[in-house]
């Protein structure tokens, strides 16, 4: 057997009929398939059969599964690294063919490139969910955390690794509940476990290495721009949606644009950004849990209002119709009459579109002016995940003006500039 | 006044500093603005301060406004047109800035070269409505409108034209309630009111007739391809949604590809169709209007499932997190109890993906397997509105199996080849 030639982090040179591939071994379950990691950081798997020819480069200086050491090199950044669950924590189970989770060391030793761009100089595990599960609870417990380790000279910037179902939440939690962010925060995930050939963990972690590292003091979102598994984007926080089940670059950025772009070597940026400062970060969080998020679509039973705010629900984001409307034609499924008396119940109701992309306009139709006044706020293009979270936070300040504060541009949830 | 020298109908020549646009003149209801319509079917306004010379290259040979007349010529085929209402159906009211309603005649005018293209034999109007409005009864309306022109040997094709909002629920309902359909159907469409020289609507109509005078016997969605204004797409009725508030190219093909690509030369074929025949169409006409559509958020109520089974309802469309999952780990959130008693009360739940792009799998992570232990379908790729329509279509029919019908691929609604 050809592959008997080297071990787990050769560097070797591998020659298919196909193609030819250059990177470090990794370690294999199959005794079929070669893993190998390439130099842009992306693992692929090559059939044994497929192999023609195998050249040694470099034999391996490390031990195969080094314990995390977390060392300081005097000229690199120290970046704290929050661990939270979710796939990129995740590695196959083999009893069942599932995930489950794994610790910090295997996150790192994934994507060794890291040590080259910062110290990371503390791992912290406030808790191991999955995305999912993660509720305002959890996101006050990353905003503490990310808050005693920014507020630490010691500390240049935050990984913070998540699962990806529901981490645009976490993202949004994050631009409302922190203040004066003083330092980077980069919120990264993958797609595939990370024990996995196709794992898009180890670009996903170098480049929020590089985004911590750098000037900007942003809640960014980190990962794959497209499926070539060689440059990231930063999302901003506030703007982002996980837009397909299972592809890398599932995050895509919404009415707006990223802050930069990312790969191993350097960071383009794309976009005026908040700079990295001395100033104190401070916390805001006051959160009503009792917001709800309600799509409108044919045949929808208004009488979802009456429900919510029999529950002490305080404020619903209505996904509206197109550029602003509801329906109201059919008595049964009126909207407007119970969106009215919502309101005037004491219930803050605010539009957004289920387009998803573009903005509300409630000046086009008569049905939008209609709608607008029964008292709802238009939130312009502010995403519908956005909006319930900035809803929550604003509903937990008692004394502010709720509509004032919706429509007031806090982490850069509405795009200013884009008018289309 | 340079513009004096030409009447509207007239092809002219116009130069600017920046550009030279050739097309017939468009009424005018300013006297700053020349509305010109391109080769293209594109209109467009120009600035009279701008215009440094006019040419006049034929004078209009038609009367300003021509009355519709449905005459017939021998080598064309015979197209029904059915209008619903919509933007497409709609002009700028000068009184108030939105929009009102408008007529046949007016539509057929913004794109005379449909004369070009077909005969439009036919106009009816079951209903004039915005599509927010719309409901089961409208599209029993519209189905039945279908079968009986395109039963008629008289009529090769059909073009509808209806408001955007819910154009995709409107395009999946005749999907499902129409069998063994013999003739194209084209459903269509304007993002701006059709007098105004940003109009989407000409386009738009002439690759609809394109369409229907095509023998793709499927109901598609055309309209347009990008916001370059040359050409459509016709996407198939399952698997398209409206994914921006204002932009033409508004409807997107999720999960799929388009069937065809059109311009006003040429259908070009991009993949397997049903073709025309002398099949019977038939109808399946039973629909239970009792099913929701529920999104899975951070801190949504499970208690929601309660409210539409004491409303009455027999089933669910839940828009699940991620590849497959829902809240667990929180007592007071945790789905799975309450969508196990759910379905064991009868309703019927099916899951799909709020991520709108990619494939549901409950085999990746033990929170899917779970889930699917419930007894709820997974319906892998189907968008969700397709799927609360095709739910509310299967479970009209009392006698069948919801969730092998459920499964079962009527319309196109999964897309069986992709595996991404």
């Amino acid at each position: 057997m050809k592959t008997k030639t080297f071990q787990p982090g050769d560097l070797v040179k591998i020659h298919t009929k196909s193609k030819t591939w250059e990177g470090h071994a990794l370690e294999s379950h199959s005794s079929e398939i070669i893993f190998l990691k390439l130099k842009s950081g992306y693992n692929i798997g090559i059939r044994e059969g497929e192999i023609l020819d195998v050249k040694l480069i470099e034999k391996s200086k490390e031990t195969k599964k080094e314990k995390v050491e977390l060392k300081k090199d005097g000229k690199l950044r120290n970046v704290a690294m929050i661990i939270t669950g979710g796939t990129i924590s995740s590695r196959l189970d083999s009893k069942t063919g599932g995930v489950i989770s794994t610790d910090a060391e295997e996150i790192l030793n994934i994507a060794p490139e890291i040590k080259e761009i910062c110290n990371i100089t503390k791992i912290e595990k406030p808790f191991m969910k999955f995305s999912e599960d993660m509720s305002f609870s959890d996101w006050k417990k990353l905003a503490e955390t990310c808050e005693r380790l920014l507020n630490d000279d010691e500390i240049d910037g935050i990984i913070i690794t998540h699962g990806t179902d529901f981490l645009h939440y976490t993202a949004s939690a994050l631009s409302f509940l922190i203040k004066n962010l003083n330092k980077p925060i980069a919120l990264t995930y993958s797609q595939r476990s990370i024990d996995r050939a196709s794992t898009d963990a180890a670009l996903n972690l170098i480049c929020s290495a590089k985004y911590a590292t750098s000037d900007i003091a942003e809640v960014a979102l980190v990962g794959h721009k497209n499926t070539d598994d060689e440059i990231c984007l930063a999302m901003p926080g506030t703007k982002v949606r996980k837009m397909h089940t299972s592809r890398r670059d599932t995050f895509k950025v919404v009415s707006d644009g990223p802050i930069a772009e990312i790969n191993s070597d350097k960071i383009k940026i794309l976009k005026t950004f908040n700079a990295r400062s001395k100033n104190k970060l401070e916390l805001d969080i006051k959160f009503e849990e009792k917001v709800a998020l309600v799509q409108i679509y044919p045949g929808q039973n208004p009488a979802i209002l009456d429900f919510y705010e029999k529950e002490g629900y305080k404020g619903i984001i209505l996904e509206v119709a197109g550029i602003g409307q509801v329906p109201t034609q059919d008595a049964k499924f009126n909207w407007l009459p119970k969106i009215k008396k919502a309101i005037q119940n004491g219930m803050i109701i605010c539009a957004t579109a289920q387009t998803i992309y573009g903005r509300l306009n409630p000046n086009i139709y008569s049905a939008g002016r209609d709608l607008e006044k029964t008292g709802i706020i238009f939130l312009e293009d502010m995403l519908s995940e956005t909006a319930l979270i900035k809803l929550g936070w604003v509903l937990g300040h008692k004394k502010w003006d709720a509509k004032e504060k919706m429509l007031e541009n806090i982490s850069n949830e509405f795009n200013k500039k884009s008018l289309s």
